[in-house]
């Protein structure tokens, strides 16, 4: 067992002698793991168990550290800059009205302290590898967006949902991809200014929909 | 001269015996020695009189029907399903109030009605080749967006098509590339109403930008 140490944060170092590793090293030893079992077995023949057994951890801390395994996914092969069951908590922390502020504000200084590269590492992953995008688009839209809508309680959360990926993936595209210029260079409340809006309508707002 | 029957338009098969090939010939003469002379000296290398000379062609013709070396670009290697001298044209056409609206619609049916496989290749030629890349971003910022901002005369024309940029990126890769569903399966009105009055804001609305 390795979780019954509770007061080990993910962020302290948690280097003791003559009991094993927790914190920062069981997560890098699950993200080990988790690269060599997802080339093994692929994603849907890849079990959370397998993966905690490889590195010698408990298989809750993959719920607790990474929301499961579309999350262990995400970072270990995606290397998305954020943890699942992290990110929805933050964005939405202020409340529905604040949504389209604090996911471009999260979401932009994720990935820029990543570097855009890894942004394009990403893209390029998805478009070659169909399990790579499946996963991502479960991840993206079912856990983040789905989950972010429901707090917001509008109708027709999927649709939202989808909408606002959109939205995200043009973003990231835009600034890390293609590096279209301003919007690669503008600094991140310019761009929160600019797009929030839009992310907000597109969550919360009217949509004005046909019939 | 193959331009002097002012009347064959793109859309008439024009097979006449004993003359120069004119209309859709002529054009899918210039996309083939296109094709064949950007392989060979690369986009920078190739030049719109080399590939009019190739097909046999008056070089004026690569203006008149591909907007010049970029359109033939993005006709002849990434299959974009329009021509860049007619789409800024029938997006202006509604004049600024329309431009989210008739922008959506218009590039939703042109890559439904050419697949959405092409869409894919567009993306993953981009994501694996920095030339095509470079060439994209010239063609649908310096050429589309910023053409079509100009119309509505409206400040921050540059980010303003950056801004628009982002939102038909990621409509094209949610709908096409890791389609996003109920993105990927809605019908064209259904996101047009969603779509527009946020592509619309970007292009001519209060951006509320800070400082």
């Amino acid at each position: 067992m390795v979780h019954d140490d509770g007061v080990t944060t993910a962020e302290e170092p948690a280097r003791r002698r003559g009991r094993r590793p927790a914190g920062e090293d069981t997560k890098t030893a699950l993200l080990e793991a988790a690269r060599a079992v997802f080339a093994e077995s692929g994603y849907d023949g890849a079990t959370v168990r397998t993966i905690a057994g490889r590195a010698g951890v408990d298989p809750a801390m993959v719920n607790h550290w990474f929301g499961g395994k579309e999350g262990l996914f995400a970072k270990a092969v995606l290397h998305v800059p954020f943890d699942l069951n992290e990110v929805v908590e933050t964005v939405t922390a202020g409340g529905p009205d604040k949504l389209g502020e604090n996911i471009v504000r999260t979401f932009l200084t994720r990935w820029d302290g990543a570097g855009g590269e890894s942004f394009v590492a990403l893209i390029r992953s998805v478009t070659t590898k169909p399990e790579a995008m499946q996963t991502l688009r479960t991840i993206l839209v079912n856990r983040i967006f789905t989950d972010v809508v429901r707090t917001a309680d509008s109708d027709r959360p999927e649709l939202r949902a989808g909408l606002g990926a959109t939205q995200m993936i043009g973003l990231g595209m835009a600034r890390y991809v293609a590096r279209i210029d301003p919007v690669a260079s503008a600094d991140i409340e310019t761009l929160v200014a600019a797009v929030a809006p839009n992310l907000q309508r597109y969550l919360t707002g009217e949509l004005d929909l046909p019939g």
